[in-house]
């Protein structure tokens, strides 16, 4: 489930974030002409407005430059019931806590177009998925990594970790989130109440996952 | 959600399996000694049966030895409503596929304990979480560490990274899992049926990432 929302997510940041870089030979740019072009792709592509003075900081510091950014969201996915990757579909996404009619009404326009479709379109599932922020930072080596990891979990992004070892990434990750699957397409599977209860620890979830990206503000000042 | 489990995961990985190793200041030990207290721990706590083969493997190679693992699980498990980390609880662990009747008796019980409880233990939630399998391993070096997160992803686990720097500690992870709420102690919100499904989708992501620690057996070979 998680792999199929991480690459879509990938795939966005690619698409409209301030990331997706070639993968050249080591070596074939400097740290300096890296950040360079990522910051060139950050300022035509913007990021998550409660996200963006978080990675000004970043950028700011010598050692280091963001390559994606996601600042936490609630989002609708569909998925195949074998849940291949490459056909996953957001059919909803929320950059903030969400109420359940909002859901509720995704749902049912869901419901409407499947009517009348094959019995492989029914066997779809739609989960609600909660996701964490989440910023990839290039770092300029060994040492800034371990620096910036110290950082991450010092402000409660618990399962930070080196992702990259070819360009330092370091990957600034929380731990709240949340894969619950509602329905298989055309069939709701679940009550209204439980889809506000799962909607209210969803919305509680990102909003203390979010408080940590003010912690982690305050904490990249002993990068610089 | 997440952090509660990993962090029971980690006290009893401490408790019971081969991991626990106390930091010290770096280079306090070798890395030879320190395989030698990780093989001692493993030979008297064990391992889950199923991955057994793979810390074998791997504890033969020279540049490498695993400090804990599982080979993968779905628990119930027990949080106050705040979702407090220090007081989850588990009410069930199974390390295979399991079905909703098991599920629905070990809810059931829980029922049956709380009949009469403060309206603080009614605000308790029970979630299902299926956890997919994990290793950590002890690498020699930066360069050893690279090559298993290499065989790592080439086996499908895709979430694997660079957990700790002091020791090279790479950490496998596979993508699959799941966590859902399910009630509110002392009151069921989700019907039988929807147990049923969740539980299905559950098995299902067991079983498939259970299939990956066969290829990750396979493509060990390659660092031998």
């Amino acid at each position: 489930m998680w792999s199929a929302v991480r690459e879509q997510r990938s795939r966005e940041r690619s698409r409209g974030g301030e990331g997706g870089r070639k993968r050249g030979r080591r070596g074939a740019m400097t740290f300096e002409e890296r950040k360079k072009r990522a910051l060139k792709r950050l300022a035509e592509r913007g990021a998550d407005a409660d996200i963006v003075e978080i990675l000004e900081r970043i950028n700011r510091l010598e050692n280091f430059f963001t390559t994606s950014s996601c600042s936490g969201r609630i989002v609708l996915l569909k998925i195949p019931h074998a849940g291949s990757k490459r056909e996953a579909e957001f059919i909803a996404k929320w950059h903030r806590p969400v109420s359940a009619a909002e859901v509720l009404l995704a749902l049912k326009s869901m419901q409407g177009r499947n009517a009348g479709c094959s019995a492989a379109r029914e066997r779809e599932e739609i989960w609600l998925i909660e996701q964490p922020p989440i910023i990839h930072v290039a770092c300029r080596d060994l040492r800034s990594a371990e620096e910036m990891l110290e950082v991450a979990y010092a402000s409660g992004f618990k399962y930070s970790n080196l992702k990259s070892l070819k360009h330092f990434v370091v990957e600034i990750l929380s731990t709240e989130r949340m894969d619950v699957p509602l329905c298989e397409c055309g069939r709701m599977l679940c009550t209204a109440e439980y889809i506000e209860f799962v909607v209210s620890r969803a919305n509680f979830l990102l909003n203390r996952a979010k408080k940590k990206l003010k912690r982690l503000l305050e904490n990249l000042s002993s990068l610089e």
